[in-house]
């Protein structure tokens, strides 16, 4: 029996709500040996008080070892194995910009290119058009028509936009058409089995009119397409948990990951404290309340090991707010970490802490890596967090009698 | 997706580094309540001062509780599932002599045995005759000749001996010809599927000449054969990791179960000085080198506690030859635990460590069996620890987008 069948099986209505705080990269390193990380660094004395009252642990994204993206990152968060569900590249674009995909969708990455006379690729990024160029290109192909299917061209940066086709029968098994090099035409959309050769056509006769409507553009007069993907199948938290789960967020990726467990987006929050307003806003509406902050991540992503610091404290402050409304179960975790150091996403655990009255305490005084390591959950799949997250709120039956 | 699929996919190239040395049997108990184990009674600052720098923890070989032989033990280490992959008796003895298993290849295990007038087990082990009167009676096995098969006959210890089949479409399901007691005749060898009917009808022409060969033998005139395998087909680490792997080893099981995974055995060395001497001489040909260490094991196997303590300080005292190299990623770890109070391999958990620059300190100040329990990889599985070494390498790349 799978956690998912199991969950489903187990899950039981309470008047209870839970908050996962999620602060993207969370995790860091010391910048010298005998240092000390971010965490430990930043000056949280709300963490800490709330590490001595709940249970603390490490979280492992996928495996040990294993380095995740957002989407793995947070399809673990969310209690689904990132090693069984997985979000092709196409449908992962399609939920960064906040296109919201159908389950009769079909999403590519595209990048505009630059084609000479005789259809070959003299520059692969079309000069990296900036974004504006790129938005007006795109425009012009809202122009195509395929039969029998929806098609949507959205940009995305520069040289960068998506294509989604919307129609009964398509099918993500479709190979790349970028020839990666130049000198050599754009590959021909070739089905990877038999079940995706209509989309194949598709994405074919997409490009013979996207071809014809920019042929008179200097830069941006071809196109391949990569990473074709339809929606993933992930079972809603409504279906699984019996969960009404709201997801605020900054980020339209995290909205969007967040649409892909079925939870409802509240608020266009600019914020943590228009967060904080929207979580007070919507408090009898949800049971369960996603809130997404990017800044541990990006600051670490920039290698700025000061500014993470501060991203941390004030992550730390906003936390009597939340407190203020009471949930029954608080979690404070991230769905990977991006130590300054390394300026990128790495493997290392995730310190995670759970508050509710039915904790165990764990002894922790503070709040970071070193002490999660010491803490009530130890290191464990982040895939499991939701189960613990159910149970503390008491909204898990018995299994078996 | 499995974990090797998942490491084929994520594996990149990079300049660096890694050695594994594999003390044997490493883990321990203490003598009696109260007491340390060998590895807290040794002195081992190099290991302690490595532990301070780097990430412990403390790796389950197969499953809680399940005590593994050197096979299954190796095969975690080098990041396959024991469970999964079998090395069967025969290609395991075979690998254990040095005998270089091909792929048309189908090994078992012999016992010469002796046969009354009428054919029947009068002793299963020959009178355990010496071993120089085994091999002397293995030579004149080589006058065994079957069509369209190689066969290859070679001693291992008194009266067992190796029997490698060499031919196409050969396979390794067929039963153990030990009737497990005397007063009987040795039993046929049985297909035990259809595709090993072939390999059935050799291994019965084996027997049948060499009955013939050795009919005036006084005591090893008849024998058994049990274990019937073919080579494990274990993905190369070259094929998953990308890793131009060697082994430096003493003994010819660990040569060979290096050379399963496909690593390339270099030098011949006698001793733990002789094979960092030959480490120093690779250190540009190779990534990736297993050292592996007998006698923490084979003191541990004998009861030993005072020479298992010895031999872990000889251990230790070599570590800086290997760190004056500069290794990326070093690793002290054993395939399995061997208390000196047991006299034989045991299931607990075996302290490990990994230094590297991109480590997350976990506040070890030794290492030792305790000291692991607290460190920042906890109690894990051994096939992660692959994992864990290339994403320390930095060559793994980032899984999802």
């Amino acid at each position: 029996m799978n956690q998912l069948d199991l969950v489903r099986e187990l899950a039981e209505k309470a008047e209870t709500k839970i908050v996962m705080l999620v602060a993207d990269g969370l995790g860091g390193l010391p910048l010298e040996p005998g240092g000390r990380t971010e965490l430990e660094t930043a000056a949280t004395p709300n963490l800490d008080r709330l590490a001595a009252r709940g249970t603390s642990g490490s979280s492992i994204p996928v495996l040990p070892g294993i380095t995740p993206g957002s989407g793995p990152g947070h399809l673990g968060l969310f209690g689904y194995d990132p090693l069984e569900f997985k979000i092709g590249r196409g449908a992962l674009e399609a939920t960064g910009i906040g296109f919201e995909l159908g389950p009769e969708d079909v999403a590519a990455r595209g990048n505009f290119c630059t084609l000479d006379a005789a259809g070959l690729i003299t520059d692969r990024r079309a000069g990296r058009i900036a974004s504006e160029e790129s938005f007006r290109v795109v425009e012009r192909l809202q122009a195509v028509k395929i039969p029998g299917v929806e098609t949507f061209v959205r940009p995305v940066k520069e040289h960068r936009f998506v294509v989604v086709f919307r129609g009964r029968g398509l099918d993500g098994g479709v190979a790349d058409t970028d020839p990666q090099a130049v000198g050599v035409a754009p590959l021909a959309p070739a089905p990877l089995s038999e079940s995706a050769r209509r989309t194949a056509e598709v994405a074919e006769e997409f490009v013979r009119q996207a071809r014809a409507v920019l042929a008179d553009e200097p830069k941006a007069n071809g196109m391949v397409l990569r990473g074709f993907a339809a929606k993933p199948a992930l079972p809603s938290y409504a279906e699984l948990y019996g969960l009404r789960a709201a997801a605020i967020a900054v980020y339209p990726m995290y909205k969007g990951l967040a649409r892909l467990a079925g939870m409802t987006l509240v608020g266009q929050p600019q914020s943590l404290d228009e967060q904080i307003a929207e979580l007070a806003r919507h408090w009898e509406q949800f049971d369960f309340f996603f809130l997404h902050f990017k800044y541990t991540d990006s600051t670490g992503e920039d290698g700025n090991f000061a500014a993470k610091v501060g991203r941390i404290e004030e992550l730390d402050r906003a936390l009597p707010g939340i407190e203020r409304l009471g949930p029954d179960v608080l979690i404070v975790t991230g769905d990977h970490s991006t130590p300054s150091r390394l300026k990128s996403h790495s493997w290392h655990p995730v310190p995670t802490l759970l508050v509710a009255d039915s904790c165990r305490p764990d002894g922790l005084a503070a709040f970071s890596e070193r002490e999660c390591l010491r803490g009530g959950f130890g290191l464990f799949p982040a895939k499991h967090l939701m189960l613990l997250a159910m149970a503390h709120a008491g909204r898990l039956g018995k299994f078996g009698a």
